[in-house]
Formats: C-alpha cells, sequence, structure tokens
C-alpha cells in the first residue's frame, strides 16, 4: 500500500508501548455503546472522545456505563476528531460515514468505519445497495479480521463487514476457498438474529409486543447483505438470503444449505476449517456439536458447527453476538491488528 | 338514572333476543383489537363498524384478525357512530373521549369509554390527573363489573377500569368492605405488567432492546392509577403503589401488603371472597396456591391468593391479562351486563 | 372403508344435533390441556372423560382451566373411554397409541390420534422412525385436514398431523401437486419452533435458562417428522429439513426454498393457493406481505405467505400455532368433519 | 481473629505480586460456569482446578467456555483441592458445603463459600432454615464486600451472601445504619428474580414453557433469605420479603418499601449513599432515575435509586445480576479483598 501519510495509528502499534488515542463517532446507537465498553476496558488505547451522531442532539445517559467509562458523550464535531485521536470508529449512517470517513484519512487518521459505506467493491453492486453513498476507494481493506489480517494491518480505512455476512461468511468462505462446494449449486442462508440488529430507533417493527413471542422473515430477496455475502464467496453459486427476527436481544444464528460432493464427510470440512482458523481465537470449530448463540452472547466468538450426508448435502450453522463479533468487537479486532496487538486484546 | 333519552341498547338487551349493533372507536391500538376479536365471534352483537383514532390516518391491515372478523378500519367520524350503532366501546386518548363520550350519549347511544377521562369521581382527583378531561357526570357507571353490576346494568357511560385497578380492587376492596384491614395502617401494592400495558406507540421505553431481559420500576408517587385505586379502597390509608415493567407481552400480577387483625386467617380471607364473588364466573380464587400470569393470558378471569401470617400480615396475589379483564373484556363484559345477557357470553 | 361395527361418532355426527361424547387420554400435556380448553367450549360435544397418560400417576390441578372446565384428570383406563365417550382423543406416547388406538377402534370408538404412531404409511419408514410402534392400518386418515377432507370424514382412526409437517405441507404440498416444483431440484426447509413443541417433561433442552436468548438447530437429517413431510410432497426431491428451538412458546415459522420454472410469478402462485384453498377458513393468504408467528398464535390459523425472483427461486413462509394447528386445533377440526359439523365450530 | 494456621492466600495477596492458586468446586452450575469466566481472565490468580459437585458423574462440555478456559473439570475431590490451592470457592450444596469448609480452612486452604451455609449466625434461625448444615463458627465472615471488607481481608472463611439479600441489603442497611428508618414500622421487600436463580436442575418450574410469559410469587412468609436480609437490617422492623420469578435469565430488581421520617429528602437519601459507597466503584447511586435490570446484567454493579414523599414514605430500587454481583462476582471480589488486590481486579 503506498501512503504519502504516516498512519499514527501504526506509530503508536509499532512498539505496541505507548497508548493509541481512540475515538468513537455514532457512539449512543447499540453498536456504539458496545465500543465504548469495550474500548474503556481495553489496555492499550486511550478513549479520548466520544461522539453522538447528530452535531445538535444532546445524548442521554448512558447508565449502563457508569463507573466504566467516565466520559460524557459530545456532539458530533469531525474536525475534533482529527485533533483528538489517531484511530477513529465511525458508527454513523451510510451517508455520513461516506462524506467523513476520507476525509478523516486524508488528515492522517485510521478509520475504522461500521457503516455499510466501503463494504462493497463492485461498483454496479455498491451504488444499487448503498446509492447515498460514493465509489469505494481502492485502499478500504475488508476487515472480516481471520480472512484480512494482511489487509487490515495495512489499511488506512477499513470497513467493518456487516453482522450476517461475518456469520456467514466465516462459515461459507473457506469451503469456497477450498473448492468443496459444488459449483453451480444453490446456496440457502437462513439467518435469525436478535432485534438489537435493527438499531436503535423505535418502530412498529422494534416495540416489544411486535417481537415478542414471534418470528418474522424480511428482506427475501432484498438485502444488501446478500451482496455482501455473495462478494465474500464468489463464484457460480445462487444464493438466496433470508433474514429472520427472533425474539431475542443480541446474536445470530446462521443456518447454511450447501452441496459439497457426494462422498465429503464432516472429517473433511473439520480438515479445511482447522486449516483455516488455525490459531484463530475468535474462531471455535464445534463440529457435529452444532452450536448456538448462549455460547457467544457478550463475546467476541464466532462457532462453526456442521453436519453432512452421503448424498452430498451439508448444514452449516455459525453464530455470532452481532453487536460483538458482528459489529464493535470485530472492530476492536481489527484495531488490534493494525496496532500490531495481540488480536485478543481487551476482548477475552 | 334520569333518562330523557331510552337507551337503545337497553332496548335490544331486554328480550335479549336481538342483537345490539355495535362500534369500536380507536380499533387500532391493543385493547382495540382485542375488543374487535372478542366482537367477532360475540353471538348476541352485530360489529357494524370500527374507526381508529384519527380522522385521516389510513388504518394498517390487522393480519391476525382475517376470516376472523370481516370489516375494514374507517376513519374516525363521531356522527357516523350514532347512526350505524347502539352501543360504542371507545378506545381514544383521554381528552378525545372526554370531547366525544357525552355527545354520543346524548344522541341515544350506550356507550362504553376505555379512556381515563371518567374513572375519578372526585372532581380534584381529576382535575389533576385527567387535566385535559372535564368533570364526569354523576351518570356515569365505574364499570369494575363483579362490584358494579347494578349500575352498569342501568348506565348509559361506563368508565371502564384501569388495568392496575382492576387486578388491585377485585383483591383489595372486599377486604375492606369487610372491614378486615387495620384502619390506618400502610397498603403497598407492588404491581408487575406486560409491555402491552404502554400502549403501541413506538417509543425508546418500548423498543424491544430495552425491555428485554428488564424490569424497571416507574410512576412512583406519581401514577394516576393510585388514585383510582385509593378511590376503590376508601378509607384512612396510606397506600403506595408501584408499577413495573417486565418483559412479557400481555398480563399484570398485583402483590397486595396489607395489615389485618392479628389471628386472623386465611381461611377468614377465603369466606370474605367467596362470598364477595358467589357466582362470578371471571373471579377465581386460587387460595394459598398463588396464581400466575401464564394462568389467565388471553382470558378474562382474575385470579387470587392470598397468605397470612399471625401476626396480621397478609400478601394478596391477583392476576389479569392486562388487555381482556383489564381493558377489553371487561368491557364486553359489561357489555352482557348492560344487554341483559349472561354475563360470559363470547368471553369463555 | 368397509366397517362392521358402526362408528358411533358418525352416528352423533349424522344429524349434527345430538351431542357427541368425547374423552381426552393424555389430558395433562400441553397438546392436552389445550384439547380440554377447546372442548370445554365446544357447542356440539361433551366432554365426558379426561384422563392422564399413566395408570397411577395423580395429575396436577390445571389452575388454567379453571371455571372452563368443570372436571377432573382420572387415571388412564382404556376400558373406561370406551364404555363413556364416542369418539376419543389420544395424546399419548407412540407406543401407548399404537397400542390401544386399534382395540378402541375394534370398541366402535372413532379415534383422533395426535401421535406419531399412526402417520407414516410406507411401513420402512415407519418400522425406521417409529420402532416401537406398528405397521399402520390401511383404514387410517391423514387428518392433515384441508387436504384429506373426504378421507377424515369416513376415518374411524385419523393419524392427526406432526406439528412441523402441517406448517410446511399446507405450503408446499399445493405447489407439488400444481407441477410447480422443478423435478429434482433440492427443497430445504428451516423450520423455527417453540419450545412447547418439545413437551412438557422437564430436561436441560427446555431448562429456561438454556433455551432464553438463545437459537438451536438440532435434528440434521435425522428427524421423523421429514419423513411425514417427504411424503406428504411425494415425488423426487431431495428434502432437507432442519429444525430450530427460538425462545418462545407458542408457535411455528416455516421458510421453505424451493426451485420453479423461471418466470412464474407471485400471482402464479397465488392462483394455485386460491383454488388449493377455497373455503378454507383456517388457511389464510398472505401473498407476499410475509406471516409472522404473532398473526396465528392462539389460534387454528396457518398463514401461508411466497416470494418469487424472476429466475425461479421461491421462498415461501408457513406459520402456525403448534399446539392449535399444529396438535389440538387441528385435531377439533377434524372432529368437526367426522360428525358433519362445520368445520370452524368451536375453534374461532 | 486468632489463627494458628497462616493463610495460604494471605501469603500470596501480601506482596499482591504472585499468583494465587484458584479451585472451584461445583463448577457446572450457574454460578460455578460463571466463576471460571471470571477466574479465567483475572489477571492475578491461576485457576488450578474446577470440579463437579458430584464424585462420580462426568461433566459435560461447557461450550460457552471454549478459547476462554482450558481446563476440564473432574469429580469431587476435597483433597486434590488442599493440595493444589490456596483458595477454594465452593459452589456446592449446602450440606456438602458444611461438611467440606472447615476440613478445606483445617487444612491452611482460604474458603470463599457460596452456599447458604455459613450465612445465618444467630443458631436458631440457622437451624430453623438451614437443618442440614452445622452451627456457623465465629470465625466466619459476611462477604457483603462493600459492607464487611475489613472482615473479609482477614478471613478464612467468607460466607458470600445470598443474591436477594445482597441487593436488598446494599440499598436498605445504610439507611438502617444512619437511623433513618422510623422504628418499629413495616419493611416491604418485593423482589423480582430472573430465572437463573432457580438454578440449573431441571423442574416443572424452570421449564421454558411455566416461566415464558408468566410472573410468580413463592416462598411468602417462608424464604430463607427473609432471614438473611433481617440479620443485616437489625432492630425491630417487621419486614416481608417475597419474591417472584420473572422471564428473563439474569437479574433481581427489589423494590423496597419502608417509613422513613416526614420531611426526610430524597437529597437526605443521597448523602447517606455517598458516605456508605464513597470508593465503591461496585455500587452506583442512580437516585431519583431509578435502575432497571439491563444496566447491571452481566456486570458485578449494584444501582441503587430511591424515592421519598412527603409524608414519609420512601421507595428503595435495587439491581443486580444474581449471578455476578448476587454470587460469583461478589465471591472474585471478596478474593480480590482477601489478597489484597484491587477490588475491581477482574471484574470490569
Amino acid at each position: 500500500m503506498h501512503t504519502d501519510v504516516q498512519p499514527r495509528g501504526a506509530r503508536a502499534g509499532a512498539g505496541a508501548t505507548s497508548t493509541a488515542r481512540v475515538a468513537v463517532a455514532g457512539a449512543t446507537g447499540y453498536a456504539g455503546q458496545e465500543l465504548l465498553r469495550l474500548l474503556a476496558r481495553h489496555p492499550a488505547v486511550e478513549l479520548t472522545t466520544a461522539m453522538s451522531s447528530g452535531a445538535t442532539a444532546s445524548a442521554r445517559p448512558l447508565p449502563a456505563l457508569g463507573h466504566v467509562w467516565h466520559g460524557t458523550i459530545a456532539p458530533f464535531a469531525p474536525d475534533a476528531l482529527a485533533r483528538d485521536a489517531d484511530v477513529v470508529f465511525l458508527a454513523l449512517p451510510d451517508a455520513a460515514a461516506a462524506e467523513h470517513a476520507p476525509a478523516l484519512v486524508a488528515a492522517g487518521l485510521r478509520v475504522i468505519d461500521l457503516s455499510g459505506a466501503f463494504r462493497l467493491r463492485d461498483e454496479a453492486s455498491r451504488a444499487r445497495w448503498y446509492p447515498e453513498t460514493h465509489a469505494v476507494p481502492d485502499l478500504v481493506a475488508y476487515g472480516l479480521t481471520e480472512r484480512e489480517r494482511g489487509h487490515v494491518a495495512a489499511a488506512r480505512l477499513v470497513a467493518n463487514p456487516g453482522c450476517y455476512p461475518t456469520a456467514t461468511l466465516l462459515a461459507l468462505a473457506p469451503l469456497a476457498d477450498a473448492g468443496l462446494l459444488v459449483p453451480g449449486a444453490d446456496i440457502v442462508v437462513d439467518a435469525k438474529s436478535g432485534v438489537s440488529g435493527a438499531g436503535k430507533t423505535p418502530s412498529e417493527r422494534t416495540h416489544f409486543s411486535e417481537c415478542y413471542g414471534s418470528v418474522s422473515a424480511y428482506g427475501v430477496f432484498n438485502h444488501r447483505h446478500a451482496a455482501e455475502i455473495e462478494q465474500g464467496v464468489g463464484g457460480s453459486h445462487a444464493l438466496t438470503f433470508v433474514p429472520h427476527l427472533v425474539p431475542l436481544d443480541r446474536g445470530i444464528l446462521a443456518t447454511i444449505y450447501v452441496r459439497v460432493a457426494p462422498g465429503t464427510t464432516e472429517a473433511g470440512l473439520a480438515d479445511v476449517y482447522e486449516r483455516a482458523y488455525a490459531g484463530a481465537t475468535f474462531v471455535r470449530l464445534a463440529g457435529s456439536a452444532l452450536p448456538e448463540i448462549k455460547h457467544v452472547a457478550h463475546t467476541n466468538f464466532c462457532d462453526i458447527g456442521w453436519r453432512v450426508d452421503p448424498s452430498g448435502r451439508a448444514v452449516l450453522v455459525s453464530v455470532i453476538d452481532n453487536l460483538v463479533k458482528g459489529a464493535a468487537g470485530q472492530a476492536v479486532q481489527n484495531l488490534n491488528v493494525m496496532l500490531g496487538l495481540d488480536e485478543e486484546t481487551g476482548l477475552l
């Protein structure tokens, strides 16, 4: 990567002894609050600044963070970010992220963006699913940490993946890489998500009484995360992705239906996953003991299980906490990689 | 009661052979939808009209009512009510109920009002807690059915009780009537309610992720239902009422702490309750087998249990479904009484 | 059907004026209690007898049924069933149902069996999935009411379908019948069920703290309901069925992924469904407005929605209450058909 | 405190530079698993041993602890504890704790006991509520950390408080100490607890379908935690304690109704609390902004709020996570005090 501005975070990380100054913009949403919680206890960073996503709105108190984080939420002010931080997390709406991230990079900061603005590299796809954003610059690294460590380490702008793509691709991409998926065969991703994934803005969709005791499918043939999953899998597969809301707060379980060559065994899949995730603290391989959301809630883990039948049908099950590994936790994991720290720092 | 207009519902009910025409105004809220469901299957009424609470808003579909109720929701139009109905249920905001109910009565209809506008008979109390309403006319019956059948039967305007007062007073008032409560002793009512009691309007308070996995107290020393409970108990007690939101959709459990004379027994309380509720289908006496919300959810029952210790401390537990016995169901029960029908009609 | 014993229920139903005497064996489980509730309010039957599934166990009280049903639960005694009832519902373990149902039929009763003992007509399949039962007699009708009315009306022994097959087949079978499914193409059924489907016996699997806040897949490539679904669809499809537990009590949502001919439209599917379910009260067609569990909880409805993309991928969504349409409600619906009553009787 | 055996943990803690070797007996229950999670990431201890509560039972895997804790669960073997640990946490049934704790202390270990065996100092009360245990030795410290730091620091055997007493006493005891409670006046403690407090053993009481959508009171006038609360409050009050199960997994909210002198203000209570908890990281004072369970779930915090009316009625609201501050977290907090570490170590 050609850089004419020396990333400040990289300096900080080089020796890993100094403390990086970090900021969060968009700190009052669910992902933003989780970022504050993680960064407040992170031993190698100083959380200097937290801003809401609006320039005027005064933030409400965050009672869950009392005695954990001693700062206050300021109105959004991009200039202050460049002054007070080496690395900035953006948890802003897509359009705001698209507007501000490049300027912050130009000002010498390293940026970890949690929006969708920089995730889709194909310009036609980006323009269709994120029309309010701009073409994604080449320098952006896609922050699916376990699969992109090299790019993330060097990047000045990291596009933190979506929650559904994180859960799906960590299970699916190694099989695609290994050539195990039958070419052209259908792939079905049936994902179940807790309601925090729908964000904090009150709506009928997120009303307790509407979600409680119910399950609903949404976004059929029309969800932007489908494009992000296809980008990560590649190949010629027809991929059908249907997300569902389930009545819990945090967590995603993705059930993935694929075709592998007849005779492929569960042990064969285990080999592929073990090679793909050797040394990866945050991916746990459950094999035929299928994982459940409760195993990963409030953690940065992705647990993956699988079953295969002799005819070549395979079912993969992948679980994450959508706010941690699916958002704030993976963002901190990327920060650790960018700063040259142990990947687990502050996350176990 | 002096009446210069013959109530039409009374005519319908006199022989109980004709069918009363009923309407619901405010049919899209949670209580309103429950009313539609109950009235659609009620064998002795014709649900002629359902209106939303706004004059312009187009109502969203009610998919849960498909094949149950074949009507549509019209914009609010009070004139049409008088034309198409003999009895009207108002599930409107307090101010709208205060404005429209008297005119509907004057037009000859009988009105069952589910708002708070007509519940508090003491004018100072009414003015404090419902300042947007008007002094309550004498002709209003308080519709706590089991305790007010005579008034309800004759009434042209029934104030359907609040959900917390319904659960609380059905347990507490018979003991007060029987003189069992130690004069001047404190009464504590600690009530736990599902979230549907907070209404259908989206807010941070009703966001799934805010309620899920949490319990919260609210309205301490400042809830209008405390005044309604005090009205029903009477006497010189200092009554402390604290409602709580619990993470479920439908139901209230009220735990009531009172002082009775030392030596009072659980059997003594049973006698009082059995006399008070002889023949009352919808009050079930659980005694020392304390009732739970799940026993009454989706029903019009109020289950009451009690425990007494030798020193005179008594704990009463009362449970209802806040949308049925605490709102729509009791309203239909009142309708049945007004029409001279069996009280259970359409409710079992 | 050759019958040397005149079914007593058929006599009762012939004129539909007399009242059928019905009994429930296995009344304390979740499906059994739902049966009691439905039968207690059914206008055309007399619930004469309710038994637990054990010969000695004394049943605990059923507080939710107080003032609804005035009977008591007796120990299981098959001889008493033949004496006191014309029609008997069996909600027993598979082996007990297999043992007792034929004798009850031989004694002249009509039997509606809620177990799995009589669902699989193929003997090899039956022997694999229900080894503790016996070959299914020819006279058995499969009680998926909307698709089997004729058989059910004449039957003396009805095998009430499983909950997952009910939800799945009502959506899937009409497309198979109409020849819309691409021959040989994969079918994926991803089903999400509330915990009551796992039964009332306490276990780690049904512990509140294990289910709460979690989702889990189970029975992959190894669930007996897969065989029942395949039986109902027929054809050459490889059908993958994965059930999941979701943290709610009642309800199933099945998401079904199929291939139809490219160019097939959503309107085309609507035509097929409308023909299949003309006059069917309990199937509601939601079209592209996908249904949710909350629309059908505590009802006997099955709501079906669908989406199709131009390439021929179709996603069907079907929801039921597993204890009503998936068990007790459909059993009563079958009773109504057997007695010549309106199918809705006691169910709306 | 007279000690003829030098506590080994005290040695370890003296310089606070060495690492204490700790063990957990009873590691597979909910509190035990939470202990493992906390101790695995604690920077100043080595978790050398984890045992189940049975001598023979093989423990099931703990998938949530994969990559967090790398040990295995051994059968219960008290001799091994003395060999491999300096400090041992007992999360055993009361009788087992009563049997083993004294021997472990005699062997030179320091013991933090999470059972009820050593909580009640009054022998008559102990014998009534814990008849399967023995008289509590004088050397036991009651581990309500914020109020007993001195005793805990010196203790060789710490009785970790019950979950309800922890939530209740942290709010109530400072007012009693300050003489603010009207002598002889009634105190009502209405507590709402998540289901994990009922333990991991499957039962009808903990079945998902029994708890879901319900609230229930239990243990009225008959709960051992009432005695523990009375012990902590002292005085002449008649204290009524009623616990309730609410449908969530983790957390307790206690609503406490007391009488203070008329004219006492909310600011007056704030003064008392601020003095009582100066420097106490894990008690957060919310004042009139009443705390909710979600603020403290998965943390070691106790949040306390209060409201007072002019007549002297006061309502206190206290929330904790029952498995953390109400069990494992407070146990680790006590460990930190015993070892001379910062109280927050490993807990933020």
